[in-house]
């Protein structure tokens, strides 16, 4: 009745979901442990729980829609965020407390636990967005198992104080943690899941799925603010959520500028994403500047992504033979280390700090590269970038 | 100038406008009667108003576009979302002051009184995704006429008192009171409401209509957490988020998995609507049970989901006679009936804890069966699915 | 390499690309003129930052999406969003805080800064769907860099007290200020900025570009009641949120009737504008009436647009020669008066409200037709509505 790769796909289905119900149990004695003893005040919990659920919008409207842009993949684009984000978070929330934290940060009972969990996911989804289209919904599921608890471990590298001294790293919302990590990630893993003939098949594109791809890159320009200002202290907000913005808006402008100056045309890849690359920058540093410093490192972080979709990433291509469909690279990898290094300059000690960026990319590569290896035994895809291979698809 | 169909659809719209505008009227006294004598502390009306807000992003945008999946039907499907929504919100804050509550409740200067009328008008969305397509702008009105006080009074026998005894029903987030309601209430109309040819012919989908109900149903999945946590005391939120978010996880996956293993290959359908089964079925005990516990209880209602729409939904088809275009017995009535029987093993008293279910399903079903009979009294679409019939279409 | 056409787009980036530095240099000491001497307390601004992120909501994703409408012109709409967005928001932080203020609204480190200048973009926004496809990316920039300082210019007449009495003139939520300045100043400009051959070009619209556009006119109504909510104080938000969404509701009712009844189909335009008529009236009173009276505002604000729509655009049209792509005059400029005018009968001063009304409608006129004559010297676009003219268009 069923072909021998669905038999594969119903196989693999099957072992997600064992480990699904394996996390379901384990987490059970989980509130007892990590639960009650310290409980942020309500305000502090309910404050941050609108945040939590904006970054909810940034990932499953965002990140899934923004990937909604490769024409013939859409179901798979949207269904491989819902899966991945459904498989991170509670994996995430499951190992974390075993990890490092005080019960103050990671009690199931506050929500700051929940936005580490959503941290995770979002570097995660900018992990796949490398090899998208060019795997299958079993391997977005084990890429998402194994990225996770490697997450956890860089995390644990950066902010615990076992390794890198506690307060001595600055990064306040991800630059490095989250988006250079998962973008380094991907560089590794598509290293490692690219073949001859992607290399020259270009991705295709249509009106309406760049539409959904602005709709997705909308979501996170509007809910971007609240990514920053997830867990700096109430009183910081106002100034981290205007810098924030205002990153986004220098951004977006240079996008236009650097797309029409390279071009002489407006790419609407670019617009989509390009634009976001301020908010990336300005994550370490968002804290700790002014608006007008964080405009103006906004318009050089545009303009640097906008030199990576056009000038970098077909030389990088060709050097690594690695395919990184998103351009995740240019959005989240150059930019983050810009955003890492900016803080360099404000930091007690600029060698952690310099230390902190080295240690996440090579990490990042090496741990990409082995997990794409991993990723790479489950087979490859024979046509890339297809709704048709797993979905049912009337047309 | 004017058709007579069309003379007849001008005839029902100024009905509705004269309804419209007395529903205005009736509410000007309104004020004055459940005003400023109890009104909650400003930062607890603020915490329910961003539920609020988030709730009306579920109604018009979650159920609007997951509805919007009719592939010649879109225009219809969203714009009798805002109808019904526009309609009921109203209504029910017209009626519900008549029937119980303390003004700390239902004072017009208090939000709770604003949540109470969207989980009217989520219900009444619910319901009419049974019949959807098939019926045309004025009867979608009648029926969130005809809904929304038979809602109103199945709310009241299960949480005013007068009938169950206060507090003897669990139900937190609405399992039963919304989503079994609808559901059942859908399962009744479309018993007068399906035709012999409709019951041959199938929906019709396309690409861009099922990526439009995939933004849909991230709305939904996204905001399912201040739907859950919208009237909980506040300290209660963070636990009834994270388990909300836990038990969407749990559906998201299994029903990924079931979709597999039942159909061979992932329908975008069953992704779009059974990856929510968790956020229904947890409705009744959220905050009851552990983090473990909700992906456990998603797990499940993923699975009992994906079955309804597979195996179940053609039997009852055919058993009943009555179409159900979006499934929503799948995904808001077995869904909704399991977790008001979750609640069965957690609450002082089961019997009054079936006995709510049961008589919600039975109330639901009838009264449904009853507004069906009167909207089909209205007429039939000739040609199921399709915007000309009532909008300008220019193709 | 570029054409002579490219070369001069290219300029004209370069020139944005100095406008936007500029902007960033000239901020930087702005944090220390304007920083903390007064900040307002931590969970005030909070509840004005969700309210802020909501009103980004609606300027990116709300009125981008609503001029997705245009068949051929997605990209273009929707950076032409992006862009002005960008570059309003740092351009009124920037020159607001030397025309009026006192610290403790205009400081950088309190949210109550970023919300005024999100109610500039609304306007801005608003302004643009009048020459929506008639004009190029630089011409949106070039608007966008003359309106916002008439527009602050024009708030300083109304609220400043210097010109207007404080406290004289009623428009809590911009109905005059916001709503009927964009529509007049596109108004003024779409007179300068209409050829011959355009008034006889209708716009083309598709199934997808509209229902895109209905997507973005739910995100208009959904957060509209953060929009009117947005800075009164917090015991009042209740009211003026359910005030708010009973006017939407209104409007959407009767925009169904009067489309119904005046086409004899409904027409998917009337639904995505008219239905937010309601918001756009009460804005003037949102705070000073009761919910009956609302929801009998948004009724009559729906009529008055769908007739904007069927039977004054055209003949306006014929009048003054000026296509108003996406009929902001019915959805923002007679409701806006409308709202303004509502409020006479609620003022002490009834005269000093007319005046309001008058002198911000002339105001916006004049300096509307100014500005349509300054962009208009740039040059026109040949072909309205076309994205190919300045993206990379494959098909």
């Amino acid at each position: 009745m069923f072909t021998e790769k669905q038999n594969r796909m119903q196989t693999w289905a099957a072992i997600f979901l064992i480990i699904a119900i394996a996390i379901g149990v384990a987490m059970i004695p989980q509130l007892n442990k990590y639960g009650t003893e310290v409980a942020m005040v309500a305000a502090e919990n309910e404050f941050m729980y609108e945040k939590a659920i904006h970054i909810l919008v940034m990932l499953l409207m965002g990140f899934g829609f923004l990937m909604v842009f490769v024409k013939k993949y859409g179901y798979t684009s949207i269904t491989a965020t819902f899966l991945v984000v459904a498989l991170s978070l509670p994996l995430y929330m499951l190992i974390r407390p075993y990890l490092w934290g005080t019960s103050a940060d990671i009690a199931i009972t506050n929500i700051s636990m929940l936005l580490f969990a959503e941290f995770a996911a979002a570097s995660l989804l900018i992990a796949i967005g490398g090899p998208l289209g060019r795997i299958n919904t079993s391997q977005y599921l084990l890429i998402g198992l194994l990225f996770t608890p490697v997450y956890a471990v860089n995390e644990w590298i950066l902010f615990s104080g076992s390794v890198i001294p506690a307060g001595a790293f600055l990064d306040t919302a991800g630059s490095v943690m989250i988006h250079a990590f998962g973008a380094y990630f991907a560089f590794g893993m598509i290293i490692m899941l690219t073949t001859k003939k992607e290399r020259t098949t270009s991705v295709e594109t249509s009106k309406t799925s760049n539409e959904f791809a602005m709709l997705g890159s909308a979501a996170l320009w509007i809910f971007w603010p609240s990514f920053c200002a997830a867990l700096v202290p109430v009183n910081q907000i106002p100034l981290v959520a205007i810098n924030t913005i205002l990153a986004l808006c220098g951004s977006t402008l240079s996008t236009y500028v650097f797309s029409v100056l390279i071009r002489g045309k407006i790419e609407i890849a670019d617009i989509a994403n390009a634009s976001l690359a301020g908010g990336v920058a300005i994550g370490a540093t968002v804290a700790n500047v002014t608006p007008g410093w964080s405009m103006l490192i906004g318009l050089v972080a545009g303009m640097i992504s906008v030199v990576g979709y056009t000038i970098i990433q077909p030389r990088l291509q060709k050097a690594t033979g690695g395919v990184d469909t998103c351009g995740v690279h240019n959005l989240h990898g150059m930019t983050g280390v810009l955003g890492g290094l900016i803080a360099v300059g404000l930091v007690v000690s600029p060698l952690w700090q310099m230390a902190g960026v080295i240690i996440t990319v090579i990490f990042a590569v090496v741990m990409g590269i082995l997990v794409g290896f991993v990723t790479s035994r489950l087979g490859r895809k024979e046509t890339p970038y297809d709704d048709k291979e797993e979905f049912c698809v009337s047309e």
